[in-house]
């Protein structure tokens, strides 16, 4: 079980880390990369090209403003892209949103909420499922967790 | 292989008809359903308690306006939820992709386009081509057949 | 005279406290509780299919983004829901809006302002004047203190 | 039980003739006006000031672009008024919408989805079941009416 | 040279003290008072029943959110209603915009950008200025100072 | 009484034709030209130099899309500027509003809504009855009519 | 003078046309090309990375939806591109006009207005009139036609 | 070589800073001057009149809100003009933005990202590269220089 968290900038990295967090608490094998749709292309080429021979089983863009980075990706590997967008500093990640859901036909991007960073990762690992039946009993375990968080709320909210 | 095409409305009918095309085109058994979050609650429960038994793979869900449908069957079954939002008579689907997108921490919904029901067929195809070996080549095939469209595009262009 | 207020993560307290303090004046039992639509989606149904028989007069259901609570209650009970958009973290409270206000015919949600927490409570108490002729009286008055109000402000503009 | 259906020009009659047609299948006697609040204020101030005593149960106000018509009726009388934002020819109802839910601190307005005249009639018999216990009933058959209809859809589909 | 500052709650104070230091610098009376479409809706319709005879030359309105004292005023008196929209906490002010600007055929309202108390100010000067002759003299005066801003602007940004 | 209605393209003269047949129903004098802030910069610096002593009153911009003209019309001449936003074909006239609304502090521009020509012109109506003491019996009658209007709407309504 | 227009779609020709017409009028050698950032980016690659040493001046990409055509090229070729937002089908070329304009620090797209073809054309000769000196001219004599269609547009006007 | 940046007022100041420095490394002589469309419109006339014969390679324009000084300049000059929308106090910037891209057919404005000066800045040296061959192979070398600092951003990520 491996995924790929790519992002188009090292300001991302908190929503990296948030992703990382997630996937490593289902076990997944989690590999990191700075790689810019813009700045590093040839890399962004290379490494969608080489994804599926290299093992991913999924990958998560992050990017913001004009995010190109999950739609670039897609484009090359036909292993699944989840695109994260980052908000932005001025149009409130609206921009991140349009421009990774967006996609024409043909190219998918899976996109989750704008800084849903540890939605990409449950996604992922919603995915990986399909393959590999250890995280059905997983993901009914952080379901479990979910319900058990809104317990302790309402403990909170009755003191 | 086997996807729920679960829609709100049968006027999401149309989306249904071309997201279905393409998963038969890839050989996935298409089960589709009008299952409405706001009235038929009941189903929708049931039907996403048993998705995962049922053997679905993937559950593309439409939906418009306040699209709550995506999360209300991501929000029981841990089977992959795509949501593919449908544009609406009066927000232009910003509505529809919002209500969507959106989804809080912990329960993901993976979305497509406004009224992009291939890409939600075809990112049903990606997820489960982790599970089928024999999709990955037909989604290679997939792309080549979109290369020879763009390649039949410059011809027209040409004339 | 009984108001529930569920709201869809203990981050929606202020806002909860805020309608609750407002009921309280106006002598109405509020009972609150954490209930995700996401999270928690069996005790949703649950609350819902009990709440006209447990006595609710009018649900007031808080949350934020993709905001399915509202909708999710209201399509199980027919005791009237008032939606309250949490303003959230990256849309400015547009995304909740949308997904509350937005409701699809057959289901109606009363929707009021991106955290307009008092008038959820106002509202509620308005309906409820159907029925309990001293709310009417009431009513009158807190529109009095409404008043008053202005005229302060005149005071200290004056001064 | 009576409901008033407040329209802002007669180019709303369509959405007041939806809005009423749903009432009267629920027994309710339906007054209907054209009062603007800006052509005929003076109109606005009487009916509102006189509604509680002419035994109005609720007040459905149907605007479009600035739309002040429930807020002014709103501000006047405490028998709670629901808004209907009528589709404006420019700004798909948004400018509609955002006129009538975003209600200042102290004067609620209960507002339903823009053109969703069908919701504001259902809204307004949900209040008033509050008060007459025989549109519980109703209120229940209309939901299983909703079930049928998915139903029916879903024949459809098969066929 | 008399004009009306309406401002919807004592909270627009400061956009209020930034018009009419303006308006004195051009020599006009300011008088100024807190006005709720909502919460005072009578003294509304009193204050613009008596605006022409009680002199006011123009009428300057400053309102947040669902912001209808423009309008209102507007719908009573033929005085001149300059609207004044102010950021607001949620929507950042496209709400106010929209529910000042977007008036129905009949009624106008002329609007100034979001928080842009000067510019009403000026509006109101510029307005006045069709019956007192001196007020031109003043723009002129007050452009050439615009002017000088400028030139000092550009000492600061040579230095 | 002279107003003059600059409009920045051809395609403007169906709200130009609007605003024209209203003014001169108040028997307000109308000179009307096609001047473009982008394609005739030269002239309209030329008209606006010259507007205050050529007799105009005021002013009203038609202008769409990057709106300018409203604005640097207002830049010359102190005679009071009406901005009208002309409905766009691809934003729906939200950047013609923004472009002409949001004017920076010093110069405003008098703004009404999208497509409003009527309102424009009753605008600069208004303003003229500051100085022209019989408009203000005309636009009493007016308003008259108005309420006319929306008794003939309730005739039809009735019928 | 050779400026190529690329195209995400044929679905984008009708804008290339009319981009090629003005370039055509100038003078100004046109190569167009269906290159799809996501359905052929081996091709965009290989285009971007040859367009210098091609002898292309200008690069205009015409996309719609989540438009990274622009973005793609701009990132490997340093020839100036201009990025052409193509009206889509649901969100009326906002999310085209974010995904162009919003381009990350070190890689710009010169962006025009949605659907602004002939600006498109006419921003590549402004580009291309620091080189070629004849062009200076030709976009004189450009400016005069635009201004004697305002002319003829006023003659229309009067008559 | 020589770029305008000219600015609407000091404020845009650190935009214009940012810009600036990118062209000095490139070797570019900058000129500056805050020239307003509205409060110095005549020296905006003067400047856009004498550009091209002042030796201006390329014109950027910094402005917020209703941002007319781009349009304003190229109305008059030839010389491409870059438009750099300031993000604005009250509509994150979606004002200055539509202000300047919008512009209508006849005079484009090359518009870059909200507040994206660095992007203005490399988008003039992209244009002069047509004319100066020596910036080609320092745009290269910036581009390299931008990979540099992908890679260090890994180096950080991996520590």
């Amino acid at each position: 079980m491996k995924v790929g968290i790519i992002m188009g900038s090292i300001s991302d990295r908190e929503l990296s880390d948030k992703a990382e967090k997630i996937l490593r608490e289902f076990g997944v094998s989690v590999y990191k990369e700075v790689i810019s749709a813009h700045r590093t292309p040839e890399r962004a080429v290379e490494f969608a090209e080489n994804c599926r021979k290299d093992g991913f089983d999924v990958i998560i863009a992050i990017a913001g403003k004009a995010a190109h980075l999950g739609g670039v990706l897609a484009a090359i590997t036909t292993v699944p892209v989840i695109g994260l967008p980052a908000k932005s500093s001025t149009m409130d990640g609206l921009d991140s949103l349009l421009s990774i859901v967006q996609m024409p036909k043909g190219i998918p991007v899976a996109t989750v909420a704008i800084n849903g960073a540890e939605n990409a990762a449950l996604l992922a690992v919603g995915m990986m499922s399909l393959k590999y039946d250890s995280l059905v009993e997983k993901l009914d375990a952080y379901r479990r967790e979910l319900k058990n968080q809104v317990k302790k709320m309402n403990e909170e909210l009755q003191s």
